[in-house]
């Protein structure tokens, strides 16, 4: 099997197992484009998908989450870890809307060896957001990269399912009126690991930090660990070294109670699920059945037939 | 069949259908909750389904969406026309998390005879958001409702989805920096039909719409519409006017062409595929393929046996 300019899977796959980031580029697009071949791919780097960390960085635009994910890869890189980003934030300067020092410190980042930089789309992926930026994270790993950030925006449901694809997920906001509640709302509350309040500088910080402490009281301690609240100013790398520390004590905290091979196991879970879903449409729908389907929507437009009548119909099709 | 308070689903499929708001509140939790019950239910309500105009007003968080929407709704009741609203933004006033001018205006909303507010959990809806929120406007519909509004945030898949469940969309943006750039980026300027700049009494307002109608001049008008750009300032009720007449101008527009048709008939497509994807999943995992999973968890996590591998297996297992 060959791809242009002559490169074959199996270049491929052992480009990614010896840590060229240049394949492990080309392995990434297979993915992302869903291609047959990253079938074959995924299964074969497989093995080598179970030593990276991943972390989940989260929160509404325009909370610094990029300017934190920059400042956290300098702390992993200091001990030498290779570093991979998984933006799928649209609106994140990863994703190419950068202001001039954002897009300053990116272009730094992406001048390091050590690290490895990707965005995703949000729209129109194939297989489903949550699943593709799993297998780009495996892709990421069997290439030797350590730690994975995934920076995603947390508003959407595909966006919080990716915060949960992580290990630890960190949920920063900022000290603006009614942030804490909104992200109570939006499910954030229940996700984050650690807390960081970015932007800690402006008035409100320490009425949003007892809002939050108050908000956590009302909840269960998950698995033993009460997320910390952070203060941090990721603009003047204040506060960083705390959340790196926060990170790595969370990882530890997670690695005693044999509480992180559970939480893979459930990701895991979900995963084969979701793989098994795709397989089953894919399966179900042949060209008689679509063809059959689109000659029936005018009666089911002007309510002469049921959607559930013409479902009945379609699964008791031979194709 | 009985619920509760010995309401039958007999009594509340007529309910609906004679518009009486409070069985149609029960019929929606029957949706909501998933219950087998509901099947039957919107099965038999389908037929009274379409006449209800959808309208989706999307856009980020704090741009003032639910002020749109209170105002909105005052214009299509002066009309007499029964207006229904469903919220499917976690961050909105209508689900609750309002500040108090946004809480009176609501209360107003409600305290109207002729409107029927709804929100929605964003997160852990049975079968999907999208699903859920359009067979909650379909209920609506049977109820006699004319004009179904959503009110979704503009960030993930999942509120797109809705938004592009509406005969007509409107992008709500306010004039930040950076906003009209992030919105290209999240997609919205493919789904919007007419864009509203909210709070325009801001700096830059006039700036935001110069770059909006470039960005617009650089793709090709959809189905012969150009989405207009509206500024107002729904605090103080001004350009609201404006929008509810390029509403109805959009609908006119539709109509005309049978594009409206067209849409509707993509949109009802899209549904019967998702209904049968849901069918399919449930038909597959049996409690003896869900164990058999579960057994081999320990091995896939442990990368002794590859996702597809077991997957292959799961195909082949007989019930």
């Amino acid at each position: 099997m060959t791809f242009s300019k002559n490169i074959s899977l199996e270049e491929i796959i052992q480009g990614v197992e010896e840590g060229k980031f240049r394949l492990l580029s080309r392995a990434i697009s297979l993915v992302e484009n869903g291609l047959p071949e990253s079938e074959t791919l995924l299964d074969q780097i497989y093995k080598n998908t179970g030593k990276s960390y991943r972390i989940g960085i989260t929160g509404p635009p325009g909370a610094g989450k990029s300017t934190i994910v920059s400042r956290l890869v300098k702390w992993f890189r200091k001990s030498d870890q290779k570093v991979g980003v998984i933006a799928v934030d649209p609106t994140s300067p990863f994703s190419g809307g950068a202001v001039l020092g954002d897009r300053i410190r990116m272009t730094e980042l992406m001048m390091d060896e050590g690290t490895f930089i990707r965005s995703m789309a949000t729209r129109g992926s194939l297989g489903g957001l949550s699943k593709t930026a799993q297998e780009v994270a495996d892709l990421m790993a069997a290439a030797g990269i350590e730690t994975i950030i995934f920076e995603t925006v947390g508003v959407g449901q595909g966006e919080l399912d990716v915060a949960q694809a992580s290990d630890t997920t960190v949920v920063v906001l900022v000290p603006e009126s009614g942030d804490s509640i909104q992200a109570m709302k939006a499910g954030l509350m229940e996700i984050a690991d650690i807390f960081v309040i970015n932007k800690s500088d402006r008035d409100g910080a320490e009425k949003m930090k007892i809002e939050l402490e108050m908000m956590l009281q009302l909840r269960l301690p998950k698995d033993g660990w009460s997320p910390p609240i952070l203060k941090c100013i990721a603009q003047d790398n204040m506060g960083i070294d705390a959340l790196f520390e926060h990170i790595n004590m969370h990882e530890e905290h997670l690695k005693k109670g044999g509480i992180l091979q559970k939480k893979r196991s459930q990701r895991l879970f979900d995963r084969i699920q979701e793989m098994i879903r795709l397989d089953l449409e894919n399966k179900f729908w042949s060209q008689k059945k679509t063809d059959y389907l689109n000659n029936k929507m005018d009666d089911i437009l002007h309510r002469r037939i049921t959607p559930q009548q013409i479902i009945s119909e379609l699964q008791s099709l031979k194709d």
